[in-house]
């Protein structure tokens, strides 16, 4: 097998593309645009291959024209990973396999790896890292967590002299469109259709709405942030498909909206840290960041021992923002430089949130209900904070919520076991945690 | 001269620490809190040499503690200088003089150099640039701007693929603190009192007020983000101390809210490009992230051709948040991180900027005020948006609120000039910008 391990003084770096869709082809365009030809001055990046199934259909993208005339279209994976004319493999096709060995198959024959594979880098991340730094060639993944909006490069390199306590963000575009949207009166069907023709949900939204992505990328920054290493098997997701119109009125009444929140927290225990993490639908303060991004933006909250409160936001999906960050990766990389990449250690990992929580319940209206729930509260040690009810709804289908003080997760869960026994419970109770804004110092 | 380059794979990275006050200590407790000692794996770091006046009270500073007991303490710049032992210089005393000299014989003499020096920077950066990387050592200023908020390093690795063409941000945590109190009722003389009693203000708080720090920290990241060379004398810079609470009242009404707001925008012209930029107090939408800012919060917002608007905010100032950025940018140099340095041009400056504008006058009422200030406006082309005059103030101090549909401020300027003849006109016309919010995608 040949080895191509790109010298820094080397006048062009050969970028190998595999997967020439949205950001593929947004790439391409960054690229042609970012003025790097040969003889300009320092490095000149070209794409030499493109590797994508159906090459024919592709080469008549509207964006094929920002590829080199010169470039191999190929469906043949080996043209492009067996040349040692390629330095650097851009990977924008997702998925674990076969990304995963091809990727690894690149590294391990000296070229450098570009790549916006969040599934890969959360799962495999630590192990990809150590070949790369055995071959002496460098893995950048600044597009995997929020696209455009500069997290990764923004924490490893400006926030590394800092203890990172805490991580929390909108890191899934499209829950978050649906969400906003849903706060300004749209319904949570509708608006996901509304996003699957946009083009912003899959045909399946599973992977979105449930939280399978969101976990992923909490991941890949608890790593960077919290120097935490954590599996995303182990996160608990809550799916959002259950919040409903009436949650946002509740919530407005409270002083909140409702968001897809990652977080990630280090606990400090006398036998070393654990990780509290968890993403789902939460109550955000109207006076937290979190509650500004609206559509489809991305916004990512670190919280330092020293440094206080950070937050990035933008444009965390989309193929031209997702390919800027490709782009800069690619840049570092022609350009030499190195990141600063501080070790992870595994840790434990648990979803048992101690915070106040939001319950709805849809109840066919009785005498005996609040004595019903604030019993099973009461039964598990829960403080009541406020309890809401509203007039103009079916007595057979009546909203009721119930605000708790701050409690563990896993003791809510058995009073909710409880309330889902008792006889006028329409349906499942919604739980939802209620974020706290802490950082008065931002204030 | 003894030449002292530090290897990546040594073990020990010696600083030498220029300047023991507020940042200079709390980067000493942030270095200690780090937990990097000798044999922890990695290059440990240690402060050798603190140089200061007057080191017999400085050792008495609570957070003195933090420097290593077998440090050097000294009021002789060339102990620390001269010493073949100091791989990195660390300074924090501010100014262009001593220390450009100081750090060009660091650089010179083979040694790192990190500073929160944003004059020195802005001044003589791309000089001192040119040195280090003549000398293959490093020189980073990631608390330069902004402290905590890791805009450079965000900026320089993770948006270097996109084009920007433009910067908006608050980048001077003093003037936001006074204006954001005046925003909530305070008065600009007694909440410059109170900022000054806090440490925020200094006693002649011109730099900041009038703008001058500001635009120095502009033009560094105009360097960065429009890759565009500007000498900051040549940014216009107004003060904030002109705006009172009236004007407040008067945004309010208008949507907006006043920030000092400092902005660089690229202009392409046929016959090359030019940067339009300014700092000032300017009206800005509530809609807008700037309006979020609170306190003391910096907030830096880029626009980008590829990546639309990201949003980076935090704390700006104060002794830890700038220490984690001095720290990250010292763990950079010790892991043998390099950062992208695309190169910057010298560009032409104006501060002429097309914008809607609000002009707020005090006039000694009397009849033929709107047809003069009308008649002075029409005179030089531009349209009149909307007029406002409020009652319940007094006859011979009316204040009296115009604002204009887009112009030229070098336009306005004629009218402004002809308007502060007219006989009513009791103080000088306060003109501000209005920001307008144009990055939908972002809703």
């Amino acid at each position: 097998m040949s080895e191509t391990v790109l010298n820094a003084s080397q006048a062009v770096l050969n970028v190998g593309l595999l997967g020439f869709g949205t950001v593929g082809s947004s790439f391409a365009e960054v690229l042609a645009a970012s003025g790097r030809p040969e003889g300009s001055g320092g490095t000149a990046i070209r794409i030499t291959h493109v590797f994508n199934r159906d090459v024919q259909r592709k080469r008549t993208h509207p964006r094929a024209k920002f590829v080199p005339a010169d470039a191999i279209w190929t469906e043949h994976v080996e043209d492009l990973l067996g040349s040692p004319d390629v330095h650097l493999v851009v990977e924008l096709m997702g998925g674990l396999d076969p990304a995963e060995n091809w990727l690894r198959r690149a590294l391990t024959t000296g070229k450098h790896v570009a790549t916006a594979n969040k599934q890969l880098i959360a799962y495999r991340g630590s192990s990809l890292f150590e070949l790369a730094a055995s071959k002496g060639v460098q893995l950048l993944y600044g597009a995997a967590v929020a696209g455009g909006v500069p997290v990764i490069p923004g924490m490893s390199q400006g926030l590394s002299g800092d203890q990172i306590t805490r991580i929390s963000g909108i890191v899934n575009g499209t829950c978050n469109f649906i969400l906003s949207s849903m706060e300004t009166g749209a319904d949570y069907a509708e608006v996901l259709k509304k996003a699957q023709a946009l083009g912003y949900a899959e045909s399946n939204p599973s992977a979105d709405v449930d939280g399978f992505d969101a976990r992923a990328k909490l991941c890949i920054l608890s790593r960077i942030a919290l120097r935490a290493e954590i599996n995303p098997d182990d996160v608990p997701a809550q799916t959002i498909s259950h919040v409903s119109a009436i949650d946002f009125a509740y919530a407005k009444e409270l002083g909140c909206t409702v968001r897809q929140v990652s977080r990630a927290q280090i606990e400090s225990k006398p036998d070393g840290n654990k990780v509290i993490a968890r993403v789902g639908p939460m109550l955000v303060p109207m006076t937290s960041p979190i509650a500004w991004s609206h559509g489809t933006q991305n916004m990512v909250v670190t919280s330092g021992r020293f440094g206080g409160d950070v937050v990035f936001s933008g444009h965390g999906a989309g193929g031209h923002p997702t390919a800027v960050a490709v782009m800069s990766d690619v840049l570092a990389i022609a350009e030499g430089s190195a990141t600063v990449r501080l070790p992870a250690k595994p840790v434990e990992v648990s979803g048992d949130v101690t915070a106040p929580y939001y319950l709805r319940l849809i109840v066919k209206d009785r005498p005996g209900i609040v004595a019903g729930i604030a019993g099973a509260l009461a039964k598990v040690g829960i403080n009541i904070d406020t309890i809401l009810q509203h007039r103009g709804h079916p007595a057979d289908r009546l909203p009721f919520v119930v605000t708790t003080e701050p409690c563990r997760s896993a003791t809510l869960d058995k009073a909710i076991a409880d309330m889902s026994r008792m006889e006028f419970m329409v349906e499942p109770p919604l739980t939802m945690q209620i974020l706290v804004v802490d950082d008065p110092d931002t204030d």
